[in-house]
């Protein structure tokens, strides 16, 4: 059941009102326990709504965790924009975009919900590897044709280390830090895997290393 | 309960035996369940023993993950040696040594039992905290003074994205990478966290980032 076609179309301000509250509901739910432990029921409960509500707007779980997971189109578009800028400035400025999503209460459970959601469950991980796919490939295809998705990728799982070591698990001194001095931290990160030759430049070739 | 004095002490096979099997289970059913959902009777029936001995041979859930979640001491040593070693060699043996343990299946369920468990459950997440800090922070003190436990979480975070996106989610291209090169991609990243001045050296001191 496609239900995706009248997204942020009703124009009845009760029924999108309750759209977005089981929304919020979910995107906590999927945030705290992961998609295999997050479930209708108890999205329902947080939503205070029936449980046949939830099905009747978003249908299977997985549409519900498809659509509700998704970064606000503004944050997508500010990301692949990052292209377009100087470009000694894009590792800070995807630390920066990245940070602000993190901080922010209304995209940090989108963020942390896929991390979390991906590595419990499979149907999970495989929504996150599409979004992760998407919406970093966007940007580095945009920069450079030089293995555009192994930057994405390893941009990706610099962004996830992150955000569980300074949201979830709370390691510090990282989970304190002043939200500046982490973009600082990791903007050099940043601008090495969108910007600079991936390997590193060695006078001998190194031998291949045997598992 | 404490049962760490009699850990690799025991003299009949029989006993350590089964004490290693149940081990072994336990590490496989916290990397593919994460703390939460991994039981006694699950390792139990995984080691083929019964539930009774892993409480006798472990006491609590969490003196067995404490335990069996430990890095073997030849990891530690070797990690910790990297600062005996060239400075410029550091990034590239921390990458060699972190991909080698994942890479490992007796070391693999380790390190992604620790990951899963830690953004699962918080009391997994506060033996995640102590045993990267430990382990990691006995590496980056003996480099350097300047922020060695900053430099010890970035590391970490960078391996737990980099575990998470080649081992667990599975995402494409980075997954499918030979070892040599996932070794080459991360390596230039370990060393800048490792030797290199943390912040980015500006001309103008960046504005603090309001929230």
């Amino acid at each position: 059941m496609s239900r995706a076609e009248s997204k942020r179309t009703g124009r009845r301000p009760g029924a999108s009102d309750t759209r977005e509250q089981i929304a919020v509901a979910a995107r906590s739910q999927f945030a705290e326990l992961g998609y295999e432990r997050a479930t209708f029921r108890g999205i329902a409960a947080a939503a205070d709504v029936d449980p046949a509500l939830v099905v009747h707007f978003y249908g299977s779980k997985e549409d519900l965790f498809r659509e509700v997971m998704q970064l606000p189109p503004a944050v997508t578009d500010t990301l692949v924009r990052i292209a377009d800028g100087p470009r000694e400035q894009m590792g800070r400025r995807l630390a920066e975009l990245v940070i602000a999503a993190l901080e922010n209460p209304a995209t940090r459970p989108v963020v942390l919900g896929r991390i979390r959601s991906a590595s419990s469950h499979p149907d999970a991980a495989a929504l996150v590897r599409e979004t992760v796919t998407r919406d970093l490939s966007a940007l580095t295809t945009a920069i450079t044709d030089d293995q555009p998705d192994t930057r994405a990728v390893l941009v990706g799982a610099h962004v996830v280390g992150i955000a569980l070591a300074r949201y979830v698990v709370l390691v510090e001194p990282l989970a304190s830090l002043p939200t500046a001095q982490v973009i600082e931290l990791v903007a050099p990160t940043f601008q090495h895997y969108l910007t600079e030759p991936l390997t590193i430049q060695r006078s001998v070739r190194p031998e291949p290393v045997s598992r």
